[in-house]
């Protein structure tokens, strides 16, 4: 499909008009959540997910059948300035790994039955280096916000989206910087594993872009700062609200990308569950700032949806109790 | 089968005698992790798990095809002294409606494609009440342990040991006063929803069957304090061991049976992960004197198993990821 805007401010307006869950639907899940067999309130966070998605799904006893994982792959400009400890033509070399299903993310989305679609974005093409010039123009991150929008299927009932981009945890943290304040050295990590000088260079250049680009809203920051692979993330994830998928988040990058729904309009992430919590140090701090509490925390820090693949297995579980439970009428148990 | 043993004295042999885990296949196991299209440690504790998996199943990219969760059954005495929100029916209930597929670790079960068996320990035949005397007494607890190890079967590549019994989370409270000390109110919680009158009703309980039973070894504080279902998850855990069965450890009741092995037999449980961690405060308690990390905390605290299987997708997620990806060689990737 055709994405339904042409410019930054039309899909901010889009952003803004996105749906609310089914509030009577949610309503219908909680009252069932009460009559299953169990103690109230011993399934844990399984429950509060279970009703959060049936909300969502519009259907107190929802079913979790057609997940989705979206993996979005660009080049990024800025690791002219020796960001990353990978070189850049592994983006390229990864995104061949992905369509013949070697990578992490494969797997995981075999294992928990999604269907997974790779989108590279214009891998020949990197954006500019945004410590000198803004990462894309006006309709650069206008495509690569449709290219998200239209690689949701309408027909999921679960959302992942994952990223591949040498350098984008620098592009995430100047992001994250832009956004939400302090300092280059509250957002940086060590990504794929640079060391203390590149960890120290990171924060030199995501205090540069910031410096350059900062004080703009926050999808223009998306544009000067993003790259192809974030701006998609947010335009899929902005579909996927509008459609009333839920989302599971993956990390820092996944993070920083939706958060500039958030900061478009507070409640745009409503349909969203922050699957982990990264081992990159930015990740916390940026659940923190978005008030989301991860699923899980396994000190993963690979991308590509991973993170948010290993939650899947959280929600099928949330979701299998729910629905599928007897009550305690139904069992013939006595309910204390 | 029939177990191999007729006594808690045959069975420590037993337990002391457990194999290790194939340190070959395990080294080979690290270096294939070395060599998968990632950024080295980027899966964080799924690599750690792929490869110990690997270790206990003796071979450096293993399957996970046959989990098995067994669930076991049994009624205590000390529901005598009111420690349970539930009436002691609830336990004959809960198998029925195990038996019909509606309980929560049915649910799970089938969405990770894991064979459940239920077994039921003498239900209308509860243990004696632990205060005034022993729960079992020798032939009982040997029954039990063997009902556990013969339920084990022996082509499962993973096992998940769960219970039902109202009262169990006094009779494990009681048991990791015993095996660890501290106070009756150090391992007390409200288990299926004791108010504070029923929290102090507790302790009380605790503190005058360990007064009573206490000073002996853990398998014989497992005799006194513990209950059939403990038994026979101590059992089935045994057996694992013999089978090199990797086991995901549940909540606090099936932790406190295990405990049993461990102090009867330091590394007893080598081959055992943490699933989760209980909303049961003791559990955290339990799992720190254990020195176990849980691979989940999700506030959950049903038993039967759940947090166990919900970590189970945790599991087959990270021997997914390291049996089913590509090495860089394979996949022409440049390794940094």
């Amino acid at each position: 499909m055709t994405a339904p805007f042409s410019s930054l401010e039309e899909f901010a307006e889009l952003v803004a008009q996105a749906p609310a869950a089914d509030a009577g639907a949610a309503a219908a899940a909680q009252d069932r959540n009460g009559q299953l067999t169990k103690p109230p309130g011993a399934l844990g966070r399984l429950e509060e997910l279970a009703i959060w998605y049936a909300g969502w799904r519009g259907t107190p006893r929802p079913a979790l059948a057609a997940p989705q994982v979206l993996v979005f792959a660009a080049n990024h400009g800025v690791t002219a300035q020796g960001v990353s400890a990978f070189p850049a033509e592994v983006t390229g070399q990864m995104v061949q790994n992905f369509q013949r299903g070697g990578a992490a993310i494969n797997q995981l989305a075999r294992a928990f039955g999604a269907r997974m679609d790779v989108h590279a974005l214009e891998l020949d093409r990197p954006t500019a280096d945004f410590t000198t010039a803004p990462a894309m123009d006006a309709a650069g991150v206008v495509a690569a916000l449709s290219a998200g929008w239209a690689a949701v299927d309408a027909d999921a009932d679960v959302l992942i989206c994952g990223e591949m981009g040498i350098g984008n945890t620098t592009s995430a943290a100047a992001l994250a910087l832009a956004l939400f304040g302090g300092t280059a050295q509250d957002w940086v990590g060590r990504g794929t594993g640079v060391d203390d000088a590149g960890l120290a260079n990171k924060a030199r250049v995501v205090t540069a872009g910031v410096a350059l680009h900062g004080g703009a809203g926050a999808l223009d920051a998306l544009r000067c700062l993003g790259g192809r692979e974030l701006a998609a993330m947010a335009g899929a994830i902005a579909r996927a609200r509008a459609l009333r998928i839920p989302v599971i988040l993956d990390g820092f990058i996944c993070t920083a990308a939706a958060a500039c729904l958030e900061r478009t309009r507070a409640g745009a992430l409503d349909h969203c569950v922050a699957g982990h919590v990264s081992a990159e140090p930015g990740h916390a701090r940026l659940l923190r700032a978005l008030d989301m509490a991860p699923l899980l925390s396994l000190d993963m820090r690979l991308g590509e949806g991973s993170g948010a693949a290993v939650a899947l297995g959280v929600l099928k579980a949330a979701v299998a109790c729910h629905s599928g439970m007897a009550t305690f009428a139904e069992a013939g148990v006595s309910d204390g």
